[in-house]
């Protein structure tokens, strides 16, 4: 009897005559548990996966048209870079054991369409990234710098030349598992792209319950990897023969059938989708980060901001930032409280460009992003926006001025100028009572007043977060403080307590 | 009998007792026109002050307590740098002769509050500056950097203490005159500011009588000079002694007493003012640009960038933008169909700071915006934004993919997203049929698509913004065009259209 680890795979393929893509089911019990999951078909025989997450002896029951089985194996301890799925604790993310977990994505959509020599450079390429979580699709890509036919298919066609969804290729398939199990031993995030719009093959317009069958099975294959996030789609707007309603329906098929209630989110291009209880993240597209805080205070959820644009070169708008910009995004992102996603668009004749195909990374974005998350990690805690700065002009302190007839004036403001007024209110800047992080971004202040608690001892650090340095500046600074400042972009500062008095 | 060009001013003393600060009158007539103005105040008797709008023979009477005058003068044309006051057109503005007018304004918004060596100081720096409008305050300011106290007030005070609105002190007035007078000779526009909420002498805490009995003075007194545009307040959302109405008085004042309705318009901190029939334009306070483009759907009025960051150091986020990111504002606001007000904020131990004490300009910015103040007044007509992307998704053409489901979705969105999905939508690009102007910002693209008519030619030109270039890259361009770019941030695109067909 094999071992498993807590959060390990368990497969078990029983041999039976191909029925529909997912079919049958197995039972799996340890003590009072009792989790029920359906089979895929698999080429030769219908597959059991399973992730068990609990240690201890479990037993199995397979049963499919034609074929049943049997069995058991021992759950032991998670070890070494197993730290279970990734799920949220509020505003932020963790592994099921508890471990830290801050991501920090990068974009490689097609990645797996690519020719396998590609796809090990891809490989090599993220083994020295800093990268813990990657957006992919699962259908290739129709676009500019995305014009190669895919050899293999998710898919086998019917006689009439249509995508036959309940007949999948194996191939493809066994591909895709094991690029999902190799991203898992690199301790990267899969954040598989249901659907998307850029298609010529007609996976984007298939009609509804085309679509729920190949979701179905989708699940049934790839929710026992701990390492996998489900991403509605890419740019879920954009994929004009969906009616809104649709996305809701994959949600709720993704709430109730997959047993490990993995990370889901839906990506946009114009506007977020509405908050679901299936939704577990935003999964945003924005330039405009200062929204941060206004969707952790709408959505109550973790806010990664998937795509603000690409480091690089190319003609589109979303695929031209500077190396800084894309930087920059990244510490806009953290110190607002969300998170951020790298991707690369750098012109190449040949088109192999990193958000599309993967490859090489060429741009200097990657190392500083390294950096931030270095030092992020090395914080004992996650943090969270600071209040000093009042969200709410309704939440009058004492320190603000008298609000006489304006607390009426702002009632009556169009909506677009009361989030205008709102965003300008968000600060960049995070605390968990023992440090604070406050970031200056494009502006370029020589000098700086920080306001420190009078009672405590603070260590002032400033970062720049290109150079990637941290230099001491104050030891023990205590109440209001003027700071000397550098005077460029890319500046921040990081305040550490040293005794009994919490920041705030 | 003297002759006055038109546009100019006309003013004549009568000795009388002191009453109010505003009384009698003066009515002066030119054929079959009739015009009636207040006499102001001004030490030793009431001074009817007058610009003639139209030229010929005027004859004017002047009635008040205990005095009358009378007589003529004949109004000519006017030359040189004369061309009226600064009139709306549509989206742009205009002088009255119909001469351009495009604002490049800055902001020394204390600067006759200085001594009279720093003021003669910023005069001298004016003359050499791009700039063609001061946003400036009638009242002194009382913040950080501003901790003066001046020499003389716009009122003398009562025996209690309190400020006597109805006894203006005439040194002040006469030398704001003065000043005025010199930005009207400099052809300057003088964006007057009436109200701000820094202030620690009581001026932002008059009652509404007191207010409107000032507001009146300063009509009266001022609105004879051609360059005058009213400016309601600065950040009149932070002058919380004031109901929101009494804004709406104010600007129901100016339009029912200035007899050449000024420009008007109120700035704001947070959100723009509700739109009124007093408001000629926006005069707005914010970092996010990619706004204008609404803004002008929503007031239909031009949009000034009145504040947007100040290029300096100093330790608040409004006084420290980089000088790439004050000369990119004014390139980001005018290819989106508005303009662009400039300010400088670089810290120094004598406290005087150009943006409100004036003396000299010390950054990097002024002489790129001239740069592009020389371009636009080098275009012989005013543009307006492209309609190449489609900013309500209502507005369905041909060349966009089916929206099946896809606008019932969109009503269903919050409003903050919708707002969030128009704003991406905005292009930075404007023309005018024969050129067409495109701004990339902080996009770095190595080569640009460019879509021109297929049936023209087309001169292109690469812009550096920052290094002040123009280079032709192709002479006779049409149709879809790939240019190489610099891959750099900070470039423009101008497309010159060559023979008779017009660009879009």
């Amino acid at each position: 009897m094999n071992a498993i680890e807590k959060y390990g795979l368990f497969e078990q393929k029983v041999t039976a005559p191909k029925g529909d893509c997912v079919a049958g089911g197995a039972v799996f019990t340890s003590g009072s548990l009792r989790m029920e999951i359906p089979l895929f078909w698999d080429g030769d025989g219908y597959v059991a996966r399973f992730m068990p997450g609990e240690t201890g002896e479990w037993r199995y029951e397979i049963v499919v048209d034609g074929a049943t089985a049997a069995g058991a194996f021992t759950c032991v301890d998670n070890t070494g870079n197993n730290h279970g799925p990734v799920v949220t604790e509020g505003y932020h993310f963790k592994y099921a054991d508890g471990t830290r977990y801050i991501p920090f994505g990068t974009t490689c959509y097609a990645w797996i369409h690519q020719p396998q020599e590609l796809q090990e450079n891809t490989l090599e390429s993220l083994k020295a990234a800093p990268f813990n979580k990657i957006r992919m699709c699962v259908f290739p890509k129709s676009m500019p710098y995305n014009n190669d036919e895919p050899e293999i298919f998710p898919f086998n066609k019917k006689a009439d030349g249509s995508w036959d969804v309940n007949n999948p290729d194996e191939r493809f398939w066994r591909q895709l598992d094991k690029r999902i199990g190799q991203l898992m031993e690199l301790q990267i995030e899969t954040d598989l792209i249901i659907f998307h719009p850029y298609d010529k093959w007609g996976f984007s317009e298939f009609i509804q319950e085309e679509s729920l069958i190949y979701l179905n099975y989708v699940i049934a294959r790839l929710a026992a990897y701990r390492n996998m996030w489900w991403s509605l789609a890419n740019e879920y707007d954009l994929v004009f023969a969906k009616s809104y309603e649709y996305w809701d329906e994959y949600g709720q098929t993704i709430k109730n059938k997959d047993p490990y209630h993995h990370l889901t989110s839906i990506h946009n291009c114009f506007a977020c989708y509405e908050k679901k209880d299936w939704m577990t993240h935003l999964s945003v597209q924005s330039f405009d980060l200062y929204r941060i805080g206004i969707w952790r205070q709408d959505y109550e959820l973790p806010v990664v901001i998937d795509e603000c644009g690409y480091e690089g070169n190319i003609e589109f708008n979303w695929g031209n930032i500077s190396a800084f910009e894309m930087v920059h995004s990244f510490w806009m992102s953290v110190a607002r409280g969300g998170f951020c996603t790298h991707g690369e668009t750098f012109y190449r004749e040949d088109e192999v460009l990193w958000w599309a195909k993967g490859g090489t990374l060429l741009g200097k974005s990657a190392p500083r992003i390294a950096f931030l998350k270095e030092l992020l990690y090395s914080l004992p805690a996650d943090m969270n926006p600071v209040n000093r700065v009042h969200i709410n002009p309704n939440e009058q302190t004492d320190d603000m001025p008298p609000l006489d007839g304006f607390l009426t004036a702002l009632s009556r403001l169009p909506e677009m100028d009361r989030i205008h007024r709102t965003m300008q209110l968000f600060p960049s800047e995070i605390t968990d009572g023992n440090y604070r992080l406050q970031y200056f971004g494009h502006q370029c202040p020589a000098v700086m007043d920080i306001l420190l608690p009078d009672d405590g001892h603070f260590r002032v650090e400033i970062i720049d977060v290109w150079e990637m340095t941290c230099t001491v500046v104050l030891e023990s600074a205590q109440g209001k403080t003027r700071i000397g400042m550098p005077g460029k972009e890319g500046i921040a500062l990081l305040m550490t307590r040293l005794d009994g008095v919490s920041l705030k």
